[in-house]
């Protein structure tokens, strides 16, 4: 039998009990023996305590809705239900190092403005006319629009009241809690006022960066994106596009990354973002990754096959799928999928590996 | 007076026969003195040979389209007029650094494939449906069309017959020439047929990267550029975005640089590249660089003033400031500029400098 | 009281069982209210669980050498009490991030050939003359020296017989694990031999890399240093002259960092390593940081404060900052600190802040 | 026979008085027909104006003195006999982009403080006791040494007087002169004083950045190395232990690149600098770049091939290799190069090419 441990183990007759005093010895001084756990520190290969994980969103639906009736957004600060990987039972996370949520905001609310170390994103499910406020300037919300709140910027969410057309607004926020929490690196603060003031136009930041044209004297200093807003309707016309030119990954279909247009990397320092069509009748080849990575849904139905677990999925659902678990991606409609993973922090530290099989 | 000179001057009576009877020795020996040309070799700022220029293009028009009576595509290769600048004769350098051109295709022309170390921009001034060929993909061009071809790619370029709507198309080409020669670095070589292969339908690379996304495992290996074709219209459209929302710089007008999506740096490693508004009444302030600056104009009237020399643009003019020359640009109508720089090369080797009065 | 939270705190009434059914119904989806945790999940500051801590050699050691008559080389594939922090019980960590544990080899030992993703160092302790073998070249150990284990290169230790000289060796091991865990991304396997072939002479890579030069056509690509043993000698040097040239800081003494030659940056993707001065009398002011640091002291005698703990320390002792926690060091004999952080990883994600009182 | 051009040459009849004339008429308009001049613009393969030459340097010497007699060190402000490239004459280049001169300092002089754009290094030929001040601190030289003075900083030279020991020192000045005139690039100024206060120690920068160490908080922000010399003692060291070690590459024997510490690249942004080793036998093969290089011979006998040229050299002659020449190295005692090109331009524009043969 392959027993998948670094470590010879010990021979059972030597774990006597004068090594055990030993180790009760040890314990008082500070100090355990490495050779007892080290097949568990050092593993051959990722075990996570993450487990593949579905949210269908018929189901969810009416208690994110709930939450509105339960809770103000001012009392909320936040009425996000987190979705909470049944592997990491009370840890708030989604994968080890990500967190996900459900965010609702209902007609005339305000989710006050606030600035942390954690990064932010937001993929918007269902609903539109709310807004996100990052330094000065406001972006309308659109289903499938992805939007960054960087790491310490100032950021508020507001909708308009029912008669100036507000409707409920329901997005996906995406989170780098865990990781920075596993850092003990994060700070956080509450603006004095409920809004921050609207310095900027909306649209400043696309019309400067968006066009792959940028200030001439600019040079990238921050680590996240400048655009902050990429629209639906953009990125999906380059799948489209790329689509009907032919091309189409026996794994991915047709799947491209968001990038910072400043660098060219990825949109923030900890989170990566993607956005892949699955034509009708696509049968993805198997693959996995070292980075955990959580999916929605935006248009189609499908099949997404995660370690043992299958899921049969459609518009605004949300999965799961673990470090190094084994994926395949199958539509019977044209779908659309987004997703998002701590690639970038592999990518720094030179710890990413994936493997297409 | 100011000499302006690093050296101190050795004295008059110095330089006797002796002094030059050496001279003459060490020039055996293939040696020289420092101390006699110190002052120009190392001057107190930048004494550019190059000097402020103006090619008018209602002068210019007629003597381009006699070049197609009287010299074929084929046995030109490339049907271009060099822009000499009158202060460099016979260096084909309207720069100390930078070759500018006026390049025509008539209607059912090809100018064969071949590629070079130096780096090619066009930048398209008048007819439209002519193509360039970049590593098996098409582009068409349209006026006021930033297109790229990129060192040691092949390229070709093609006009549809008259009767299929070919109408003659005149470009800018900017290219790196005197710079390479100057680094004695160049190759090239002819493609063995005229036109190499369509391997990619039209819009592929803009499909792939101009929408602020990218292949997932993309990593930027070359340095120039993956879109090789910056359409004028969404350039042109974020240039008077910025101004609607209020920027205007009190030098530049609204400017703003081309970039690489894959870096967020220049589109070429040679030449940087820019468009700028300046809107109608504009009378900019006075700014001068390191890097001498070839101007195109695309729409509008206007005036330069460069060093002591005044030019009154209109469309489709060309224009360059020399190097550290005072440029002030003033627009009687809305005036759209497109020019270029060897600013990356200055950048990158750390000698850029800029003084805005 | 200061709650130092973010959130607004939920009314206590609002609490109802109502609202407690509802947290039950979510529950059994998957989710969570963010509302009641947020305050814990994204903190004003970090609150590491870490606390500072203390391991004196004098105390230690007798354990250490016990585990050498307790255990073979063999059987424990290395021999290693682990220095685990009282604050994080049962998780194999110094801080959150960080592992570290004190290696012990006897005189005719092998610790066999592995490799694995966590990068490694080695701070020698005590004793000299065992080896470490990197990538087919050994590096012999001294007191103070500084020895990178590259992530996924394969690395075994050994110690000469007593006839030949061999004495016990104990090292402080420094390494990723928990990070790596975290971030599910570890892998490891068993080089087939217990010893790897040496195929260069030992210091070659020291005489390719160390001088400040390089081979001619050299890249850097591997994001750990090409060095892979920074002698004491030398670095110790190093701060003594800075210091008689008057180099002093007032938090820090005299503080270098180690660096990789190729890159100019951290010596390894993941942690961080310094060696700095405290001069006899020497009193530092306060200081803390977000990364949580593990000290190692080389020579001397001094004091530190950390938090609310004061640590009298002296050669061979081991300490750990936690995360923003205040320090302040002290020495009353000319004392040297080795230290090592994970830095990098928070200087690659733009977490790491800093604070000098 | 082979033309070796890119354009198809036009027809010998063509070239009319018809054609002439129109070329007239362009001309008067600034403008040039490029398919005349295509094939010489953008060429094959380089084809440098600058050819292979030699100084002997028992030739040299007795003129480098005789300038001692001829002229004083304030009256010159630097006393160089320029080398000049035969195939470059009045242009003061031994290659195209670079600049290379003996610079001679007799005891009791002082070559006074001044700074310009320029990139400079000394390497030294003869004598020692002189000293380099860059920067506040000053640097003593000796035979073999490699000096930098970085683009604008203030920089003086001084000798000790006869009864100080002081003795006549000979170095040999690169600068990337004739490249920053061809960028209209260089700016200079005098300093007020003739010697720059000193404000650190001897060896400061040394120590700081030269053992593989360097400030915790410092970051690459000067393009140029920290370390502003090299001492030839430790670089002759690490070659001669590479090649105890077996290294020897057929090409180039045992060579090194110098490194700035702070990047891993190269010690300024537009200058290579090289140490190699041939040890007495070594028959190089062939190898030709597009870098044209400068060498420095610090010891021993042997032969380099350059183009069709070949020179006999020994201790502190001086050659150059232009632009694509063939080149082949050989020793009949041990013999150490020194060698600079401006091969760091050439990389950062993408253009260096190089064939081993």
């Amino acid at each position: 039998m392959d027993t998948t441990t670094l470590a010879r183990p010990a021979a059972d007759g030597a774990r006597t009990s004068g090594r055990q005093a030993y180790y009760d010895r040890i314990a008082r001084h500070g100090m355990a023996p490495l050779w007892e756990s080290l097949h568990s520190l050092v593993p051959r290969e990722p075990r996570p305590q993450a487990v593949p994980a579905f949210w269908r969103y018929e189901e969810v639906r009416p208690l994110v809705m709930q939450a509105g009736e339960l809770i103000s957004a001012e009392e909320a600060v936040r009425r996000v239900l987190i979705l909470e990987n049944p592997g990491l039972p009370g840890r708030s996370s989604i994968t080890s190092t990500l967190y996900a949520g459900l965010q609702l905001i209902l007609p005339g609310e305000v989710a006050p403005s606030h600035r942390h170390t954690q990064s932010a994103l937001r993929f918007i499910v269902e609903g539109k006319g709310a807004y996100t406020a990052v330094n000065g300037e406001r972006t309308t919300m659109h289903p499938g629009d992805f939007i960054i709140t960087p790491s310490w910027t100032w950021h508020d969410h507001g909708n308009p009241a029912v008669d100036e057309g507000g409707e409920p607004v329901v997005w996906l926020d995406g989170l780098d809690i865990p990781l920075v929490g596993h850092l003990d690196a994060g700070f956080a603060e509450n603006y004095p006022e409920a809004v921050q003031p609207v310095s900027r136009a909306e649209g400043h930041s696309f019309a400067t960066f968006g066009h792959n044209m940028a200030p001439v004297r600019h040079r990238a200093a921050d680590p996240t994106s400048p655009i902050f807003s990429y629209p639906y309707d953009r990125s999906r016309e380059a799948l489209d596009r790329l689509f009907r030119q032919g091309e189409l990954d026996a794994w991915d279909g047709v799947k491209l990354r968001y990038v910072n247009p400043a660098t060219g990397g990825w949109p923030m320092p900890t989170m990566a973002t993607f956005l892949q069509l699955l034509p009708a009748g696509f049968q993805g080849r198997t693959y996995r990754g070292t980075d955990a990575t959580v999916f929605s849904v935006v248009e189609g139905q499908g099949t997404a096959r995660i370690g043992g677990s299958t899921f049969q999925f459609g518009p605004r659902d949300t999965f799961v799928a673990p470090s190094w678990a084994p994926v395949q991606l199958a539509a019977t409609q044209d779908a659309v999928l987004f997703s998002y993973s701590d690639r970038p922090v592999q990518d720094a530290l030179h710890l990413h590996r994936e493997h297409r099989m």
